[in-house]
């Protein structure tokens, strides 16, 4: 079998860019670990940059998010019992869509379908076969039996664990990495959202985020202790927890209820370098990790689908091999902006084990230049919207 | 002996507030434990904001300033090898000036003797008693006689070594301390500087900083271990590390010569809490210290003289003790603002021992983002010419 772009991965990634390329006329397999409903079982963050709402509607998906989606022209940031609210329509002109990336996946997979484009899913033991050579090709098993498909190029949209990044030899790879002290516990319930915009809070106790999907279905998160197991935490302690991290007058409007999904994930920093071996790209989790604060894991995944769809189409469509040329190059480039940001703002809203009260005093400086100062608001801002592509 | 307000420590806070006082027929004694050529031999930064400024034109003393100091409408940071500018004017309408801080103080003490104010040198043994009554006094030793001044008000402006904050009990103090892994090496040389503007660098090698007094005075320096002896650098080998330093095309143009000084400054971050007992007030290096990447240490004093002279002027003129009461609030709100930008500005500078490839990879990415992020530029450049008080 033969195709153009074999995508390695159906998650968000893998699919948007399948999506895109379906649009342009090209070619794309797409190889699932999973099956499709297990993929749409996973919980992940719903906070969308405008850069992902633009590509959504290029590949005509985004009829539901417009319909469905939450504009959030702002965020809230509580510290000390207070809260200020940051206004991104004020100070970038640009809002976020709150719409989960469950539902990006399921929009993503009824166009794929409708479109006809073919999904491989329950593949095993996929090996990416001379992908620094011309004439690449993928095997995977599948129902017992191993196949083969003939390729321009890989797409690893295969998330931090999939074999696309191990393909790269280590000879050439650079990888950067910082762990967290602490991880995220977070609970969805069938209840309303406390706030109709996300709430951030920097407490005495440890980072807690409000979120939500929509009106009835509310995503909250507690810094907590990695060796924490969330078995461990009772619905009630959880919200008791909760209701100490946030502002009084918000804990007071707070409604509880029964957790229908209650993890903890660590939270990671993680870049690869280069993104592109031969004729294999890395996108997304793949080739970077960033923690949720700020919730640019999707987001990020975005661009560099971006870049490679850009890149493919000037491959196929003009004859030019500048934009994979220098894909690698371009989608770092806004990595480590995103990078940055996910860092620095998990390191201005948590508490880390080792903060001496004079970091617990730059720690609150620093929120308070950002309550107080105009132009650090917009910086703050233009990063949470996105950064251009 | 009696006077109105005892100041003790004749640098240049506490010669700046009796001037200011003196305007406003409010009387100082200012006791100094040293000469006037002792004080006026130390050497110290001398970039000041606006705010300084315009305190030096309220007491009368910036005659000399405007007309020999070096307006800077902006600064350059290096890194990698390149240097971008960032236009202070632009960004925030806002100059700073380089004038050294000796030749503030020398104004200062020209200004206090054409004044006929009293300042006692060689002064030693300074003792407070009772700040915390109606009755402060101050005794000290001089020419082996023991000397008293019954007083209102004592302003602390003898800096970190000084026995102001001492005077605190400890119960009712709380001090926040950061020591930083790395010392300054600086070097004086009568040599014209290498840039019309400051260079700060980051390098592979660790920090630089090109500045200058005048035409024919440049003070550099360079990041060094706390185990170096400023004894065991000769001048070749500082002007060598420093070019290393600094992108090449900047290297090409210094001019070196024979160091007229040359010194290893460590590197504090610290505040003491309150920064008012009673009677007494804190100024200064009394009650804060801060790295001096960003030369906040002279202005953030600035600002501490600012609100006790008006407070004090609030109280003799209006018999109103609004501004003496909440002196140590609102100063301090101001000096929590300069740590922390000294803190930040000193981070994305240097190199820190304990860097991981990661740190180096998010130092990189906030330099850049500098560089790239007007709303950044802004913030960086509102704190750099100083916060309004």
């Amino acid at each position: 079998m033969r195709t153009q772009v074999v995508i390695i991965g159906g998650g968000p990634s893998g699919l948007l860019l399948g999506q895109l390329l379906h649009k342009q006329g090209i070619e794309a397999v797409v190889l699932e670990r999973k099956t499709r409903e297990y993929v749409l079982g996973r919980i992940r963050a719903g906070v969308l940059e405008t850069g992902l709402v633009h590509l959504m509607e290029e590949a005509g998906v985004a009829n539901r998010l417009h319909k469905e989606g939450y504009v959030h022209d702002g965020t809230q940031i509580a510290f000390g019992g207070e809260m200020f609210h940051l206004d991104f329509m004020a100070l970038t002109g640009t809002p976020v869509i709150v719409y989960g990336q469950t539902e990006v996946t399921r929009d993503l997979y009824d166009a794929r379908e409708a479109a006809g484009a073919r999904t491989e899913f329950e593949v095993d033991h996929v090996v990416i076969h001379d992908a620094d050579s011309d004439k690449p090709h993928v095997t995977y098993e599948q129902n017992g039996q191993t196949k083969r498909i003939d390729c321009d190029f890989i797409a690893g949209c295969d998330g931090f664990h999939g074999v696309s990044r191990n393909t790269i030899p280590l000879n050439v790879r650079r990888e950067y990495e910082k762990t967290y002290p602490f991880g995220w516990l977070g609970v969805l319930s069938e209840t309303p959202p406390v706030h109709d915009e996300l709430i951030y809070a920097n407490s005495e106790r440890g980072f807690a985020l409000c979120s939500m999907r929509n009106e009835n279905l509310s995503r909250y998160y507690i810094q907590c202790a990695l060796s924490d197991h969330a078995e461990d935490w009772t619905d009630k302690a959880f919200w008791s927890e909760l209701k100490h991290r946030i502002p009084d007058e918000i804990a007071d409007k707070l409604v509880t209820g029964a957790s229908i999904e209650k993890s903890i994930a660590p939270l990671r920093s993680f870049v690869t370098e280069p993104m592109r071996w031969g004729r294999l790209f890395l996108c997304g989790d793949a080739a970077h990790i960033v923690p949720p604060t700020g919730a640019k894991g999707l987001n990020t995944a975005a661009s560099d689908v971006h870049y490679l769809y850009h890149g493919l189409v000037q491959h196929y469509h003009d004859k030019d091999s500048d934009g994979i040329d220098r894909y690698s190059e371009k989608a770092l480039l806004r990595v480590w902006k995103a990078e940055r940001f996910s860092w620095w703002f998990s390191g201005l809203l948590h508490r880390y084990p080792d903060m001496s009260e004079f970091d617990l005093k730059m720690q609150a400086a620093d929120i308070a230049f950002l309550r107080d100062n105009e132009a650090q608001q917009r910086a703050f801002a233009e990063n949470y919207v996105g950064l251009p592509y």
